[in-house]
């Protein structure tokens, strides 16, 4: 069987798999948005890689910038996910080699940009002559063990809710389709994503946080995750949704559609016991968007109960 | 100016050169084999990266199971040169979408065998779709603060060091490029790397070591960098060298070649000073190849000083 016929989620399941495990792996590959690691000092080491190309995830208007900015940022998001401090950011650069070296400074101040903007620095990496852009991130953070928050911790009855507002980035991508003029605003949501560091140190101190991951694959595909690895179920209200306001020339319809199931937007999804809304308030801003229930996912749409499909964001064209 | 006209080292110094610093980044960007952080605690903690191609890094001659050796064992060799102990690896993984499932898995075997075997775990990772196979590494290690080994250490008077033997790679790869039949051991030499934890551990445990790194570029360009971040001269003998033994179809001359200037071998390069040799020598198995004088980088050939010219393995092919 080829990759593309099995698909990105169930190739994960395999590889992972296969792997040993040891006892110092708190969250190994394929279970959590980050992987955790016990050195036996105070606190857990995390660590999370993302690789990006020119092709699949820099569309042709992004700046040099705004692709540096990036890279470092959807691995920043994979640690604000985990309510970690982030330490150290390390990249390997896939460059082609009739590149301008003014480009790639622009991109190494993007990456620069991003890292010290929360905290962090780039602080190694690797060039390597190769046909396409290829930007691959390691992010490293650390958080105190009772801190940390998985993806798995829900239980039935509490809110689910999510920071910032949704469907920015697929606004943004839908725009840029049809060729429809935005905003610079509107471009930024897509080419500079802000991860929510400071929000999810906030939320894991705040203790208040029973679950959490980025939806940077959208919406609908991170409840299924956090379903699956939490064995629990949410039912949402289309109506409790913070889409992004009017955009010129997109139908609301359209900007709903992107809130559920564009990826692109690195918003923080969680879940508290409602007795905990009001510290987790006192951390972040957040919307809550529904509740966890026992089984089943779920959105409320003009008064009737949906099935929420698993559709969004995924590299190999096709879903498990 | 283009990438290709500045060359790898140059172009890694101006990355350098941008990015922002901080007094927990111990070594940073450029500066040595592994990023080093001080996160507080007893321990530093050391990173690395390395990304690998299909088509620039992996003969068609390799398996599955070789290129995920491979690609783990290139960024546990620069835990190595630290004496770090290895923690954990990352590795992203860009996957053209017609690759057949198995050849995954064998990749996957690869590197968990070769993680496993020096005591570290595959812990996390990502999948994308890309249109050659793209593997970039990332390894964790932790080393006690005052047991590190950085580049810069070397002493004139000390004595030059090196593991195991030199050539190996180099005569494989010149092996294959002739189309000359070898030995399953000695393609094992450029496909399956053995990483020197172990004997980089112990070297550090010994408090022998001046300076070290990987000569995974070459012994000759690993004396370059190392010279330039010491600030020191290196005087190495020609008939000291423990040159790999004769390979059918290849000359003494052209063997010694490769054990000079060729990369893949997964050597430790190090530096000890000379009261301190036995101590050294307890730890692991090395050969003396020469010392450590206060400028310029030589090799005595038949009783001649020659001046060693920085040539070896470079990406976007050319030196600075």
């Amino acid at each position: 069987m080829k990759v593309s016929e099995l698909g990105e989620r169930a190739l994960i399941s395999r590889i992972a798999g296969l792997l040993t495990g040891a006892d110092n792996v708190v969250a190994g590959a394929g279970e959590d948005d980050c992987a955790v690691l016990d050195a036996g000092g105070e606190d857990y080491i995390l660590i999370t890689t993302d690789m990006l190309h020119r092709k699949t995830d820099f569309p042709p208007q992004m700046t040099g910038e705004q692709i540096g900015w990036m890279s470092v940022a959807v691995n920043l998001s994979d640690l604000a996910s985990k309510g970690a401090r982030p330490l150290g950011i390390v990249m390997a650069m896939g460059i082609p080699p009739d590149t301008e070296v003014e480009f790639v400074e622009d991109v190494v101040r993007g990456m620069d940009r991003c890292a010290t903007a929360y905290g962090a620095r780039v602080v190694g990496g690797d060039t390597d002559s190769h046909n396409e852009l290829t930007m691959a991130g390691t992010a490293l953070g650390t958080v105190k063990r009772e801190l940390l928050i998985r993806r798995n911790g829900a239980r039935a009855g509490d809110m689910v809710c999510v920071t910032g507002s949704l469907g920015g980035a697929g606004a943004a991508l839908l725009a840029l389709d049809r060729k429809i003029p935005v905003s610079r605003e509107v471009l930024k949501a897509l080419f500079e994503p802000v991860p929510r560091i400071f929000e999810g140190m906030a939320l894991a101190g705040s203790r208040s946080v029973t679950a959490m991951m980025d939806i940077s694959d959208g919406l609908a595909l991170s409840l299924h995750d956090m379903s699956r690895a939490g064995s629990v179920g949410f039912r949402i209200y289309e109506s409790k949704l913070p889409v992004v306001p009017y955009v010129k020339g997109l139908k609301k319809d359209e900007l709903l559609e992107a809130a559920v199931f564009s990826g692109g937007d690195f918003e923080l999804l969680f879940t508290v016991a409602p007795e905990k809304l009001g510290a987790a308030r006192k951390a972040s801003s957040l919307t809550v968007i529904g509740e966890v229930i026992d089984e089943g996912i779920f959105i409320e749409r003009g008064g009737r109960l949906e099935e929420l499909e698993a559709r969004g964001y995924e590299h190999f064209g096709r879903l498990d």
